[in-house]
């Protein structure tokens, strides 16, 4: 679930653009906050409603549009599917929550057949199937515009409740899982939501604060911190850059060239967790590496505001939500 | 929420028309089928998901797109924002189900700046206080395709549980709440969804089945035949006529020209309640006329399937789905 308005370009720069919508959101943040059976209300990845004493009911919205978040093609029906179900199943990864049913509203242009509508709905079935989720229902529309597709997901907190972005506390380690940047070049239409390992890690280890990877690892970072209200210093030498970062030099999808660190740092919709927990359990999890994907640790949280990058020869880079202000 | 693919046209003629998606269809029902919890899925105006022992959470979900079901002007963005939360609060009603929260996605035009989106968004806020409904988060989205707005509505059961389309009894008398027809004069756009006779017509008396009238008066008697098994007489001098359809002759809105009783037979998004209870719970309905609006036996449910409509001079005219066969 996104929490500001946003303008996805999907050819040369995916990472989203904030619009000044604070009153819209302001109100939404008033309005929920009124209601006392809203234990998380607007700014998270979802809200948590207290549906009933011993049940936290987590919920999400995404909504893909074609042209701005996916193209067809390249992109395939069953693709966009998969997509948008996996978007917010790691919407609810990112809270830790157990994913449950959800419901999907679909625009289709009229254009595409029905074939089409089939195939873009078997890619919903499986990744939600790959997660125990049940498509309760839907609403599906015809239409001459272009494909517009919303899916609404609900989970349960698991005993220990669910986390947040705003509890990082001063001298936590940030880790995050698998490798970051280039996903562009194909790991945004194969969504594969942290789901499981949000699971296995919160039941596992004391998680302090977390959120998908879904703006990128600085955008999000900062999502943490500002909602925790601490600062970060990244390692740059530790951040773990995904192959497809180096691949994206040679890419013909993207004008400006970056450094494949850049593209790590700054890349969206890689869909990884990137969470902070204290230094004790940070080395535990580093000595146990319990996942079938890394997770490494790239950061610690600080009580002075801001982010920074450290370099290894001592040096450090100021960051900005917008990414850096010196090339480095 | 929807449980077919349909196509509506704005202009000329507001009745959805069904898209042939029986697999689709079937696939989620096969789907939703296999999930314990569910006590309701596709083929419903929402679905019941027993979420804790003693919660049933009702859920529904309905997309309305700019061209298809509203064009801007001559709506505005508030009546769009009223009109999306007020379907969804229909589909609630139709359950007899309490709203409590709801999410909304939304792609809208750049073209139309943040002082439009702020007032859909109010239009939304307006109606969900209305209904004491809190809108817990969103997604906000920019984009230079026309305006789609998606709302999800999450609600509760009372003590005495949901209201199906599928329990229609032979012998019950066939209620309607308002007036119907030529909803599109204004009414389609001004949504006042019966949430709260709903659930005061569920507390007092003994419902049997329950929709609200958004495909007409047929379309959706159909759907409660459909589920229930069964079929209906209904009773040409008893369909109360809104002033609305008296108007349509008028309308430069509508090229094919129909009487004020086609139209309320066959017209559209008045969002009303039809339901079906015993005779004798009928008949004590009838005399004590608890609502503010008034509720009119309109019909019966017979054994023998199909619906009928009986004109006071004693002939029949066969109805279909679409609607009727001869002229009268």
């Amino acid at each position: 679930m996104r929490i500001d308005a946003q303008q996805h370009q999907t050819k040369n720069n995916h990472m989203p653009q904030p619009l000044n919508e604070f009153s819209f959101i302001e109100s939404l943040r008033n309005c929920s906050a009124s209601c006392k059976s809203l234990e998380i209300g607007i700014g998270d990845d979802a809200a948590a409603w207290r549906v009933a004493e011993d049940s936290l009911l987590v919920t999400t919205v995404d909504m893909l549009m074609e042209g701005v978040h996916f193209t067809v093609p390249p992109a395939t029906p069953l693709q966009v599917g998969r997509k948008v179900m996996g978007v917010n199943l790691s919407d609810l990864a990112a809270m830790a929550a157990r994913p449950q049913i959800g419901v999907v509203s679909i625009a289709t242009p009229r254009k595409y057949g029905s074939s089409f509508l089939q195939e873009l709905q078997a890619g919903m079935q499986q990744q939600a199937e790959k997660f125990s989720t049940t498509i309760i229902g839907g609403d599906t529309n015809i239409w001459e515009g272009p494909l517009v597709v919303s899916v609404t997901l609900m989970g349960t907190a698991t005993k220990k409740g669910v986390v947040k972005r705003s509890d990082a506390n001063k001298g936590d380690w940030i880790f995050c899982t698998g490798t970051l940047g280039g996903s562009i070049l194909g790991k945004h239409l194969d969504v594969t939501p942290r789901v499981r390992e949000a699971l296995f890690l919160h039941e596992k280890y004391q998680l302090h604060a977390m959120i998908d990877i879904s703006d990128g690892l600085i955008g999000d970072l900062f999502h943490i911190l500002e909602e925790s209200n601490k600062g970060a210093t990244l390692f740059t030498d530790k951040i773990p850059i995904a192959e497809a970062a180096f691949l994206m030099k040679e890419s013909q999808l993207i004008k400006e060239k970056k450094s494949p660190l850049k593209h790590a740092l700054s890349d969206g919709e890689d869909f990884e967790l990137l969470f902070t927990l204290s230094s004790q359990q940070g080395e535990k999890l580093l000595a146990e590496q319990p996942l079938d994907i890394p997770v490494t640790h790239i950061g610690i949280v600080t009580e002075e505001q801001g982010c920074k990058l450290h370099h290894p020869n001592g040096t450090q880079t100021p960051l900005t939500k917008q990414g850096w202000e010196h090339s480095f």
